[in-house]
């Protein structure tokens, strides 16, 4: 038992390598809130917000996560900074997932720290290694495309996934196809369809891939349902899934075989527990983690969670330098040979937040004295 | 604001090219009743009852239609024309959807003519251009079948349907599917089976159909669920849907994915607009539009209401010369490259009905003068 | 084993004692198509086709009752007059219940006449006596309404059954059941509502009603369905009940507690004892036999019925003279003690039809001789 | 056609008569941002946000919506101003309705004043009055709910709904009920229980209530289902409705009976016809109008809503001083007789901002130049 006496807020802007194209527009700045809370014994649990600049792939941006951790959320962290006594209290806001997951991850860090444990155990995780793949954006043509593929290919990861748009997806991947007829392949579509595009989406099953990924609203586990009960290919859900109720709904209703589970969708690393057992260890359909672009930081909750048994596909975590020309943290994420990241043998995430580096691509900062 | 002054009806049965074959026997030459609604200007609108000889299809007859026309419809047509206030009165009359559009297809016409625009464009359509397939009748042998389709094809169709019934339906697809692995292809049972067939028509899911179109009752909702649930092959509705109510029926029962919309069948062009919005714009399924081998004038109302953005499967809409050796309209409907008609960028449904040719081939007319 | 001969056709227009309104209008003479089947020996069967005069409670009429009669069904009556084989026959025309049932109805009385039993005793009842009710149209006053009621009871009808319609129902029903609080008594809405009345028509729980007859559209077991789970009165289908399809229909979504069989509307005997024996015998809820103003012939077939063993609530057969000044059969039917008719003990239907007073009411004739 | 010059944005925060009390906390100061949008005629069309101060009823609060308006939506307010090109292009934002809803209802406001009519015909609406009800929040003791009964009785309004939550539930039901046994009552959750609660909550349809309003958390489609399949009185959907997918998706998992529509929570008035729409007039599901103790400003927008025709239910619409000691509009609305409230035959909503009462009470003030 200890007491948390303070909590630093981080407002950073991340200089990307190169622009990150979704069906949503292109990214150059990515922007996070790294959040530090610090007990009495001056240790520090470190958590990241992935909310965006603006509400693209949620209502969350990075100023409404500000508002909600600093004005609501902040004074519901207990004085024992408990995880789930923290869930329990933010409960009574409404939404704002992000917001409470980048807290509730900097009190796991904190626990695990504190217990000179490394999180991935603390959580559960039942290895080490884990498999990851790296996920390409639309591009100006499918030259272009193929290029990405090769170098990403090339720097040894094993699994490609594509996004794609409506224009944008079964010609190119027939072309992907034909020049790596045997890579594992996956589509994200980003929620860019609806079903009255399913008769032509149906034709994505010619291309033995590993899934299509959230090809409807987010609104709409029926449409999923009607789609999945169409086509061989197993359709996985993202942006649907915002905690364990969806996920029940969409076992349900037989909605999808797959859950990509992204802790700041969910709400933190207790909720994405929640789905990951439910889903993978009670109904045995397979789950994997998904990335945000996040920073060292969050790419370190990112890890640990895919150690869970349930993890069965490789997760959406690149190393570091995929997206970032520095990291803030002291030792960056590389990329393993057999396409894996490996979980530091450390207590918390492993890895150590650079101040200098913090503070230098911060846009604004804050602190808040607690208890 | 106008004034309808006049109404003329001509039965015309019209010669076919060659016989067309069903689950329900050969027809030869085709009835249907044209309407012709005239205003106080001297412009006529066009439109057709598509009621057979005999009451095969649905229980309505050219002279079961001829007389509720006639006796009690007729009355119902409200002296400015306007269609949504006709069906509102024509709800009186339980059933006889055919009737009803006939007359309401007519105001449809004459409302767009006195507007100047192209009726694909009042009702809402998206693009001029549709694309259409062929619908091929049961054949004395499978040989005589592939032979049919090799014409089609030859023609310009891109998409083949084929009829079934019971002791012509496995077989005849797996032939066709061999000697054509790669056509868009689509089957319709006329309501031939039972879910007593279940098991065996389950086998159809081996052959990549676009869909299995009304294999059971028209009034069995129940069992097209029950049949849904067990193939992947999409279910396609006709006969079953007679209006909105059962298109919200079949959606909270999800007894098919598919609805075929010939707007006789529901009674006219309002209810084929509710049809296609609730089922393809608020539950995002596709619709086709289906024909009933109609002439030259309901043909220019079917290829309007394909022009819908909902319509997301090649329609059943040929072109004249596939059924007859004249049309009745001064521009015949032509087969354009890419299996496609045009909704002409004129007036109305955009074609001219033939006098001559329309009284060459009635066997009786009628006019009524009103207001 | 006999030969069918000839078929008689009379379309009689009966003068009504007194206008029935209803939630479709008002009726002063009363046409059917009264059908007699004679074979070899000269024995004639009666049955009755009870199509209106206009498409208000079905899409059939007078007039296309007689076009499907003489033009199809007329043709398809076997050689030995077996009523089972007609209707596997007259399956091939889609819908035309009435007119199939008028001959239908008239083989089976031939049936028995040719057997010499009573026509209840071959069709499986179990009991002579049948308890029957008064059916009352909307009046222009409650006054108006509670003198009818109280004729009727003097007459010794026991059970009084009312027509609603929106403007005439929760205050009417509330001065009726004031006045008399202990009768059997029932609504009948003939569909004039839709589920938007719920909220409001959900009051009539409060009365004590037997049953709610048919109070939303022919094509909404679902509406039937969400509304009888709402209140505690039971539903009765009436309309909504074409064939034993949407009893089974009605029974798996719990759409109604109770069936009104009609045999005009579900297509004659041999379909009403399939609905009977599935939804009494089988699933253990009541049936009870509904009226169509049918002539002594008609009624007969009624009565018949009405004996059958799953009829558990008083049937809407009044006595001949509730609405007809004079009827067409020898011994018109009489109300006797106990609210009770009783089933003749004699071949058929147990009454012979007078044939001055049928040529005296009918507007035209035709006879077919087959075989 | 006109073009839109000006936009103003006033977030005010109006004091409260008196606390209002629900299962998330209480109120003393509502805050709301008023938009108004002024074309070149210096014609300005009024709108609300109805955001609260914290993200306990949703997750929008003041702050996240003042911050969405200002900084993405204004920019997407079409030259013309037209309403449905708005929503359009607002469909990039995800979520954040309320901040949507603010601005699209300004825009059909100075739509209907543009072309000088009335709002509530603008968008189909059928009647002038419109039968409202109150809401009563939770009480220190039941003696103090009974006294606000008895008051607004008093005042006039004939319905009456009463929040609950665990704790205060059945008790409190069973009081009111026994005070007051035939008033028209209902209840509202607010999304305070669970399933696990069913079983107990059942016996809330001993107290003839009109509806049970959002039991379960607003994801809970399905467990909705579930409890409404339990029990007879009908559940009413709230938070769960967040546009026309949720109510399809309600229609076909049978969720609910009843649907209360909030035009904040669905993103304005287009969304709100959707609902209504599918739900009311294509399934025949009666819907209400929700208050979220709205100034007169859109208070004016919920009564054009409250005349469409698929109302069937009495609306959560109180006088302004029911809530408020002073209303920013000309003419606060008031209670008529019979718990009515009329809408204006004047254009637009039918009320005039004023100036000096807007400007008292507001705390910052924002005008942004277009076009």
């Amino acid at each position: 038992m200890t007491r948390v006496k303070r909590v630093q807020f981080y407002e950073v802007w991340m200089p990307l390598k190169a622009g990150f194209r979704t069906s949503f527009g292109e990214t150059r700045l990515r922007p996070a809130i790294i959040v530090g809370v610090e007990d009495e014994s001056g240790t520090v649990g470190w958590g990241e917000i992935v909310a965006g600049e603006g509400p693209w792939y949620s209502y969350e941006t990075v100023w409404t996560a500000w508002h909600i951790a600093l004005d609501f959320l902040v004074k519901m962290i207990p004085e024992d900074g408990d995880p789930e006594k923290f869930i329990a209290s933010a409960e009574r806001v409404r939404g704002h997932n992000m917001a409470k997951a980048g807290i509730e991850m900097a009190l796991w860090d904190l626990k695990a720290r504190l217990e000179g444990v490394p999180l991935y155990r603390l959580i559960g995780g039942v290895r080490r290694e884990v498999r990851v793949g790296v996920s390409i954006g639309i591009k100006d043509s499918v030259e272009e495309l193929l290029e990405a593929i090769a170098y990403y290919l090339d720097q040894g990861y094993a699994r490609i996934k594509i996004k794609i748009a409506p224009g944008w997806d079964l010609e190119v991947v027939d072309r992907v196809r034909k020049e790596y007829p045997d890579i594992p392949l996956q589509v994200d579509a980003n929620a860019a369809y609806t079903l009255l595009d399913g008769p032509r989406l149906k034709k994505l099953d010619d291309y033995d891939l590993l899934m299509i990924e959230q090809p409807f609203h987010y609104s709409d586990l029926l449409e999923h349902a009607d789609f999945q009960s169409m086509i061989k290919t197993p359709l996985c859900l993202d942006e649907s899934i915002k905690s364990h109720r969806e996920a029940v709904a969409a076992l349900r209703l037989d909605s999808a075989r797959i859950i990509n589970i992204k802790p700041g969708r969910v709400g933190g690393i207790i909720e994405s527990l929640r789905i990951h057992d439910i889903w993978s260890m009670k109904a045995h359909r397979p789950v994997w983690i998904g990335g945000m672009l996040e920073t060292g930081v969050g790419r370190g909750h990112l890890v640990a969670l895919a150690t869970l048994p349930g993890v069965a596909y490789p997760s959406d975590i690149s190393a570091s330098d995929r997206y970032y020309e520095e990291d803030i943290v002291d030792e960056p994420w590389k990329l393993q040979p057999g396409s894996k990241l490996v979980a530091p043998d450390k207590p918390g995430i492993g890895v150590e937040v650079d101040y200098d580096k913090l503070v230098k691509h911060s846009k604004r900062t804050k602190e808040v004295r607690l208890h």
